[in-house]
């Protein structure tokens, strides 16, 4: 299997540091093609700006648009277009990062708002009466599965059903359906270590086997059940999901799971 | 008033650039002060890393606690002191961006990175069997009022209670809850815009109608009804929202709503 590491800490030193070097290990040991994306180690441009499409850049600048167009011509930077290609030869892609301020940090959303451009990850397939574009369940990374690797400051009571951050799977739905989903990313369940910040050595033997297993199991763990858009579930173009569909008292963010 | 406008986009002839202008022109006649981070214009570092702290910066890295060292130590780099001053010289802050990938532009979310360091924006207040900090609803900016002003792609029917996106509120919470109201701003109903692509300029006139009238009417609009974190609702340190204080059938973030 070829896996793709995408790392967003400034420090390796950190326990994210370790525990994406131990994910290398692990999965190199196993047989895997590694590859990483260590962003900080990349210095990534993490800011969306008409640099990013070269001659495609109209004036004013048209970021969907723009973007959509530097895709097609093939003049989007480098840095972009290496990561479109170690997306597409990845079979699995994990996330390592610490959740900040309850969402990823600016250097990996900068990944995201420059890597997922147009006509790649958005904007791709037919509009019809039955379907709306290739989006969430199909795309150009159709076949790929993802897994988030999260570290958190606070204690998981304060991101239960009833914490008051709210459930981390509602937190992570704007990543894990919204962004991995919609180009058609199946997402496997994240690895969350909450306390991280008191975390100690001792812990640490712990929550390294645990992550080795999440890593060895990869293949078997059942993705999260995230709806088809064009299935007929959803009323096309509205989107709305069909009226009952869903079990009895499902809400919100729950309401786009299959079951 | 003092107002405060955050601003986001890479093109000033955007119509999120308009709608930048048009709170300028409206706050500035109606009598408020208005300063503007423009985080384009500033150029503005969107990375957190070592730099950031100066000589508070351990090695290895500890990001939390060195930038509340930095903090205390008056030694944050002096882009990210002057937006400390700008929020606690502001009554009212508006934040004007494009939703991309469901959440802020990574230069925005890198502002929020480096300037809500530890001691200012989190990690303030005492901690005991009745207090867990002074966060959500208390906190260095308690007093003071946000907005988002969003531009979104997508039609209003994707962000409804069962659009594909999931519902706009929930898409935002992390940000109005997670962010804002954690420092303690109270945070005002967002300015949505849908369908941003397609809007022409027949549509504008009526767009900036609406927006120069929640500008004008700040000050009489209610806020969320977040829940303070210390007001009893919650176990302290749990933080779990006690049981049977919400309406029958709440659930997910929409438990941490007053009513």
């Amino acid at each position: 299997m070829n896996s793709l590491i995408v790392y967003a800490h400034p420090e390796p030193k950190s326990l994210n540091g370790s525990l994406k070097d131990l994910a290398i290990s692990t999965l190199r040991t196993a047989g895997h093609e590694v590859r990483v994306s260590d962003l900080y180690a990349m210095r990534w441009k993490a800011v969306v700006d008409a640099t990013d499409y070269g001659p495609e850049a109209s004036n004013p600048l048209r970021v969907a648009r723009d973007s959509g167009r530097a895709f097609d011509a093939g003049t989007l930077t480098p840095d972009v277009l290496i990561e479109q290609e170690k997306l597409r030869w990845a079979d699995v892609i994990i996330f390592q990062f610490p959740l900040w301020w309850y969402t990823m940090p600016a250097i990996l959303k900068g990944w995201v708002d420059r890597v997922f451009s147009s006509h790649f990850a958005y904007g791709v397939g037919e509009y019809s009466d039955t379907r709306f574009g290739d989006r969430f369940g199909e795309g150009t990374l159709a076949g790929r599965k993802a897994l988030l690797s999260v570290t958190v400051g606070g204690s998981e009571s304060h991101y239960c059903a009833r914490g008051i951050n709210g459930p981390i799977e509602d937190l992570l739905f704007p990543i894990q359906h919204g962004i991995l989903y919609h180009p058609g990313i199946e997402v496997l369940p994240p690895f969350v270590l909450y306390s991280a910040d008191r975390l100690t050595s001792e812990d640490y033997a712990d929550v390294a086997k645990a992550w080795k297993q999440r890593l060895l199991t990869l293949d078997s763990t059942e993705p999260i059940a995230f709806r088809q858009q064009n299935s007929g579930d959803y009323e096309i173009p509205s989107l709305r999901l069909k009226e009952g569909v869903e079990p009895a008292g499902r809400t919100g963010f729950g309401l786009h799971l299959r079951h």
